[in-house]
């Protein structure tokens, strides 16, 4: 047994050594922690949010209503300099019928498979449109195909990879299909694209998501299939061909305006450098945008409060900004880059929540590897609380544009991900998926990550470019 | 930045070095966990077995057919020496009526507060019992009242410290109330103990869970309410004296035959060597025990599924033992200790998996410093799928006395808690909050570990007694 016990002195877990002036910060990432459990409020925000405004995309009254509760929730928790910062954002609306039934062959004739436009689809005619559905699993068979997919539904049911241990590399492996699939279709003479939806889970819940048309191909409806909708069509796709006929009402809009909503606590010593704690405002148009993307928001917006709580004036400004049209446009963020052009350099850091608000596990970050090193040492103080991971790696669709254009180190939240991409953009994604202890915690680690960076003496560096990593 | 660097260096988590033998393991411990997650079955099993059996508590019908839901699912699993090893258990009903309703002050009479029968209680006279509450929140406090208990009902208000990281332990320092408060109010002359709902959350569901009685004092109904009732109950303590009327109808009847049900792989090279995966089958008689513990014994029944699924045939047995009675009483798991009686020195390791079933952790083992590295660095494999941690220290009610008896090395397969406590015992015990990516990690986790120490030419060490740590 000589080996193991060689082993054990190898991968004892060394006790993180942090540098004196990020231990001096323990006592208080302590108290964060603690007042996070013990009286957070990150889930009863949450809780009003999805009772105010369930439904939030981008343009709707909904987004309209969350942008006002947002701001005054920021002024009802004491935040300072509550602003809004505008943004015309796109303005699609769902529509009220998304539906698809088999036509051919008779046997199933009639079936409804259940499905969700994609956010940015055109209508069907008025009616609907009757259609042989072919699938494809890969853009090479497509390719292949060419011809063959004219005058027809293109059905792309390549699943998420399952045994891919990080749920989220799954998913991206996937959603090219959803992003692409209408493009690519009618490349090739499609009349529309349904999509395998983006979830491992078999289950009959469609989840929809952003999707793309390009300028120089035709316009053509698309949609997602729930996971079990997909295996039906399969099914009978083994057996034959297959007629279906898919009916939509969605339309686009003019641009409206909209708004991301900012307020901070000034910094005691150093007020024109500033931490950005995120998540975005708006959400997809099923469910309560519960996990994505308001319990981001909310744990943004607590982790001010539990500062002010506990009476932590940092010596940086600490900033929440929650954004506007994430889910379809990034308007809002590129409006605040843009509203903050000249301060980009004193922008010390930025951390966005935008991966669901499961148990806390830590976060990632876009930095030098000189920065990386101090915010592992920092989240080391989290350890207690098992969310001191620190990963090579992270940012946020909101908070990426700052990266780009100022090198702004960015930083991922990261919540245990096993669930997300089984309640992500469907009807699952409400308040009942989320655990009130959960979600403080998630914004008490904010909280103190943001308080520790904005403690210290020497900002943090700036990011490297992205070409360079 | 010099100091910052420095931190880099130590903080950087050295990667795990193992044995060439564990090493070798590494390409099964891989496959086990994309098994599992591509094919596992556990969420399934477990949809079965709350569909079968949502009321599963010792002695109940339900009980009952989960014992025989098990026997069959390990047939049709394909699992050798499948049989039952019989116990008599304790055999309570929680009966019809469960009622606390405020008589006194006249501005709140009537008012009805959430309450369900602690297990074990015994019944209130027809038509209930009415009594002044008096509040306590120390054990101290009862002593100093003494006298002034006499014919009153005790309320038990000492809430679980919120702030504690490990909601484990925040159970723990809360929990004698529960087990000790009918005794001990009874021991001054109460009439019975109504116990603040062991949960942080502020909720209307109230939590059941086992208590005790005493042969040298009366034995008085004991209840659990809900934290928001228990929040009612003292803010109307708080303006003057509270009379309610407390009914329950619960029964004991005489103890009941029932069993555990075991199966197993055996081993290919030492079969009588025995690895042990277990949970408990019975449950309290409220929402469905999905996490307590129908999803461990899913776990522990998928996992030697998924060495079959994948042909891995151990060295040594890998048995499943899904133990009747843990909840009140520990009939099943005194009854498997004696019929291994002889052979509890080739009990090589057991693990219990119930601590709910949410995302994957870790394990946590009672071994011996030699015994936890080797057992440390067989959970370094599972890294990859964030659930490698290994702490010193663990077990479970049902495998702890197979270490009482013969130094059994013991393991619980650790789930993330942070939300455990907050439907534990209650109707929030649901199938709706267990996630199928989850409990399949968790399952093949376990298979994990249990086929690599399966597989070590020399069997674990005997774990220290535990006067001994």
């Amino acid at each position: 047994m000589a080996a193991a016990v060689a082993v054990s002195l190898l991968v004892s877990p060394a006790a993180a050594q942090v540098s004196p002036e990020i231990e001096a910060c323990r006592p208080a990432v302590t108290a964060l922690l603690q007042e996070g459990l013990a009286r957070g409020q990150a889930y009863d925000k949450l809780a009003a949010l999805c009772r105010v405004a369930p439904h939030r995309l981008s343009g709707s009254p909904g987004a309209a209503a969350a942008v006002e509760w947002a701001r005054q929730q920021m002024l009802a928790d004491g935040l300072q300099n509550v602003r809004l910062v505008p943004c015309m954002v796109p303005h699609w609306e769902r529509g009220q019928v998304a539906e698809l039934r088999v036509v051919e062959p008779a046997e199933a004739a009639g079936e409804r498979l259940s499905i969700l436009a994609l956010g940015g689809s055109i209508a069907t005619p008025p009616g609907g449109q009757a259609a042989e559905v072919v699938q494809v699993r890969s853009w090479d068979e497509l390719k292949q195909l060419d011809e063959q997919v004219r005058g027809k539904l293109v059905f792309y049911n390549r699943p998420m990879d399952p045994t891919l241990l990080d749920y989220g590399a799954a998913y991206g492996g996937a959603v090219d299909q959803r992003g692409q699939g209408a493009i690519e279709a009618a490349r090739h003479g499609g009349v529309g694209a349904i999509v395998r939806s983006m979830t491992t889970r078999l289950d009959d819940f469609p989840h929809t998501g952003a999707m793309r048309y390009a300028a120089d191909v035709p316009r053509v409806p698309a949609v997602a299939v729930s996971t079990l909708g997909a295996e039906r069509l399969a099914a009978l796709l083994g057996r034959g061909p297959v007629r279906v006929r898919l009916e939509l009402d969605s339309r686009w809009l003019p641009d409206a305006p909209s708004a991301s909503v900012v307020g901070e606590i000034e910094g005691r010593e150093w007020p024109d450098e500033v931490i950005v704690l995120g998540g975005h405002l708006d959400a997809w148009d099923v469910g309560q945008g519960a996990n994505d993307d308001g319990g981001g928001c909310c744990q943004a917006l607590e982790a001010l409060r539990l500062l002010l709580a506990l009476d932590l004036k940092p010596r940086r400004t600490i900033r929440c900004v929650l954004f506007m049209n994430e889910e379809n446009g990034g308007r809002g963020a590129e409006a605040y880059r843009d509203s903050v052009a000249d301060a980009l350099d004193r922008h010390v850091l930025a951390i966005e929540s935008d991966g669901g608000v499961g148990t806390p596990r830590g976060f990632g970050a876009k930095a030098t590897p000189e920065g990386l090193a101090t915010l592992r040492a920092i989240a080391s103080l989290l350890e207690p609380a098992a969310c001191g991971e620190m990963r090579d790696g992270g940012g946020g669709a909101d908070i990426d544009p700052l990266h780009a254009a100022g090198r702004v180190p960015v930083m991922s939240f990261r919540a245990d991900g096993q669930h997300y991409f089984d309640l992500h953009h469907s009807e699952r994604d409400t308040l009942e998926t989320v655990w009130p202890r959960e979600i403080n915690l998630g914004a008490a680690a904010m909280a103190a990550m943001a308080y520790v960076v904005a403690e210290l003496e020497q900002p943090l560096p700036r990011a490297p470019p992205d070409a360079a990593r």
